[in-house]
């Protein structure tokens, strides 16, 4: 089977191995779409991010879906050919962080495509993906690009939920990206009243309203129309930000009023901070790190239609030109979701 | 002018008042539309509840909706003939629990239509109504049919911000009277995942199926169809008692997981409850009563389409059959939400 | 060695048992002490209360301390005659609730002395307990009788958690038996302003006097005084219900400001409450059940000196005269907390 | 009568003022103590701090206790000679923030001595004093330098409730001046288990110290401690960042267990923050500011013996040396809170 290996910094290869077999309670999948994530191309660009970098080849990959091939000894439930969502979030159960209900925080956390801890934790880009069967998570109805997009999904919705009660809030979100705009649909789903989104891009700005946004606003045509807006017409309850750019954190929590709540999703370096308006407004500044529940809940509002992703996935390419794939999901003049077709 | 007056136990009739008009920072409303509620019908048949007692005759009503037929001195933003939902909830501004940010807890409210204090607090079925400017919420592009649903549909969204987040929730709904109904659509749009709601009476579950319940069960006829569903196929995070009968509580408690959250709606006398299973469960008991903020709220989320509300309303009858609307609104086996029209 | 049995209603024994070892990861302890609780004292008089009934001979207790007498294999931490409060808690680790940070509603509990499931859950009044060694916690400094209260002081942390912020609240608790005592302390310790105790015992109030509280009102003697005391200083923040009692439980909620919580501890049958009350004041009424890592806090505090819960013990008694403990137990114009010396 | 003022950065005078009179519903008030704030200093070294600069003279001071001298037309419930604190937050009452429960964030403050609003609201320290009769808190029982420490003590029960339940909770507290130290009292007044306080001064420190501080860490003298305490005896639960160094921020931010809270007290200007340590470890970087309800709690706390500020006030200074009083808060290496004796 071939899978999709970062060797380095800009050295992105399609490897073979051998083909692999479950397990007593695992489940063999024949992997269908796998997305690729801002982590899958910082690894690829630049071999890594901040203090995380590559010290082996490693399977890229943790946004996918795939059909069951074969059921190991005692798993129930699942039926040969259906199609599953895979949960890649494989925390261990027994840490401290388990046992509060943190899975996320799990102490011995094997995220697929991690290169956090050495050896690195390989990844989902592969045409067999031995899992689990808690993994699994039936999407039947869904189409086998929506079912890979239950990972991302579940990023803005675990940010969601950690921002509080959304019902008749006015929400802005900084950066439309895949994640940002994935933020619109939590966000409307959890009943925000009002979503603006600032961006640079009109490209990516286009698919913010496709999925709902109220208002997008492209900030590099016009940076003080924020300031403008907020002025006018109230100031929002909810920032996620989604760029880790401090200009767009700054300029959103100036829109915020007293008490606001600002999610930070946007992966950068450090940021500076206007300190004193966090403080005098008594702003509420929270990460937000992956998911773990979230993610059955995001394919169930999918399989309901209370959740509609697919006007964000914009490309999908088969596997031989998974090199493409990931140079076109480095152009924001005209990617959103990039998806690669692995059968 | 006519107005709608309960003058003690069954003994409603339709009186004439003297026209009004509007002070300075006031405005003169035309009612278009006036909604029954469970409160009324209480005080059309039983002159009171629990221990509120008429004590002299009052008109009736407080869910309205109406267009602006004349502006007092000093009135901005708000131009003749707009169509506009009527705030009921008006707070002195000035004690402690406004102050604290409790509006609907103020401790000299002048809720319309409220036999509370006494002289009692006159209602807004009344062909003109004189308002402060802030309680008139634009309602352009409802009916006013809708634009009357403004203050139930407030009240579920009261109780949906009280019981916490619901975003992926297992929602029970207990009554499916108006206000179970309302909180279907409220629950939903805060994110709930799954909405079942129990009822007594087939023609009322049928209005619940219509706003999106995914499943509904008739208890009267199948009993234990509830406590089955909930083993099955997993227990509820949380449940809106919309009944007021201790049977429809206990058994929803027990349809409950733990630290599951009840909200109560549904206006009873004393209840039993198994405190034992309160307790063992840590389940959180709270109550909910009437809304300030959310008002403004529910009349945006209708204007933008988020919440539709016009399957509920079953019935309109113009003031001549005002009597006619009150026996009607009493009958579950045909009405859902009744409303007078009043222009 | 000898052990507490209830064989069935008031047929309380002390039997023989044979000497126990640990295994891997166990410890030996030689029991100090073990409090009386009411749970304990239900299973003596009455065979079990409400649905939990004595099916086969129960060894008795929760509440104990004792002394390293043996260390399992491979257990470290731990030295042979050091004095440790026992965790009663036994959850499984594995379960959907402890994976949800939720031990103590563990889907396979076993806790100390309950009759819950069959084959019950032999308690911990006997002379040699095994244990694993992380029910251990170590006691240095305080007296074993201290040490065996924290599992009570537990219980109390842990409704004192669900209360809420306390700092600066006035907290009104109802029933002044040893949880209702051990209450103030919590709620003192997590910044309660103002603490006042009712109950229709003049000895049980005494004591609540002893461990700080700001008042107490004898409601035997004075029924209104409580009522009069709220109307003239101000509604309370939080109620604790540790009585069982409806009559206790309306008049404590009659004394609550809207938006007040009531932490219900008291185990008693169904209880009917006054459901508009609940509704119109947007009580919330919350169960609290047992406790698992405020343990190891309520014995660190304890330790540092934060909390003195000696006042509390009244009567401390030997093996010998369990019976007598028991009985004195019940008499509340003399006991507060009785306990057993088993070494 | 005489007051501090502050003319320009380094330009403070003891001016002279006419006599003042109350009107309907206020009260004289003859000052006896003000404590020194740092925002006050800044006024005195810098003419400001960040944006907020002096553009004219302005008597400083807002940390004041005083004797009521005379008591205007309707005023009740104090008495003449009565030692009161006085309450130095001055919201209007009627804008939004007003009516939702946040005076803090009154868009119309008059917060004594704050040169933000153009002309400036003139401080308290001054012989004679007008307020109204609410910001009156009666002090029977503390000294005039404790009731004037009700103010800043304040700042730390806000922040300390903003923070959430610390019952049995882990603290950290960087930076040990009085805002520092008095987080000390408001944590363990809350419930914490365990404050670590680290500072660059032992003068500081050994206030800490005094006011039960479990370990005081100079971090000048040993840059690593605090990582290697956290690493060892396990990570903090909550922050207090009362420093404005994002070195200070940083390493504190180091020292937290996941979802960890940090409240932020500490002006400085804009921080270089660690933004991938906050996502990673889903960080809650809270600002506070300022406080309100909590200023009577504070005074009452006191009064109680529930909290004893005592320790922290280092020197009293009459208000002819009221020059020397600054020049002293100035110096670390001596000073905790300074305070000025008007009477």
């Amino acid at each position: 089977m071939r899978a999709i290996v970062a060797h380095a910094a800009m050295d992105l290869r399609v490897d073979e191995f051998d083909d692999v077999r479950p397990g007593p309670g695992e489940v063999l999948i024949r992997l269908a779409v796998g997305g690729i994530c801002g982590t899958d191309l910082h690894y690829y660009k630049h071999g890594g991010f901040g203090p995380i970098k590559l010290r082996e080849p490693m399977i890229l990959g943790h946004e996918v879906s795939g059909r069951v091939a074969e059921l190991g000894e005692g798993v129930k439930g699942l039926a040969v050919g259906e199609l599953v969502a895979i949960l890649p979030s494989r925390p261990c159960g027994d840490c401290r962080y388990c046992l509060e209900g943190l899975p996320n925080h799990c102490l011995n956390m094997r995220f697929y495509g991690s290169a956090m801890p050495f050896p690195h934790i390989q990844g989902a880009f592969r045409e067999q993906l031995v899992v689990e069967a808690r993994q699994c998570i039936p999407a039947g109805g869904l189409s086998a690009g929506e079912a890979a997009m239950a990972e991302p999904l579940s990023v803005a919705l675990h940010a969601t939920r950690r921002a509080g009660d959304l019902l008749g809030k006015r929400v802005l979100i900084t950066g439309s990206g895949p994640i940002g705009a994935l933020c619109i649909l939590a966000a409307r789903r959890a009943g925000a009243r009002e979503i603006v989104v600032t961006d640079l891009a009109d490209n990516a700005l286009k698919y913010s309203g496709k999925v709902g946004a109220d208002l997008t606003i492209n900030v590099a045509d016009n940076p003080s129309a924020l300031e403008g807006y907020a002025a006018d017409k109230g100031y929002f309850d909810v920032l996620y930000e989604c760029t880790g750019s401090p200009v767009a954190l700054t300029s959103g929590m100036a829109a915020l009023r007293p008490r606001g709540v600002i999610m930070q999703l946007g992966l950068g370096g450090d940021m500076e901070i206007p300190m004193m308006m966090l403080t005098a407004k008594e702003l509420d500044l929270r990460g937000s790190f992956r998911f773990h529940e979230e993610f059955a809940v995001a394919v169930d509002l999918m399989c309901k239609g209370l959740i509609d992703v697919k006007p964000l996935i914009t490309h999908s390419m088969p596997l031989d030109d998974a090199l493409t794939a990931f140079r076109t999901a480095e152009d924001r003049s005209q990617a959103m979701k990039i998806q690669i077709e692995f059968s």
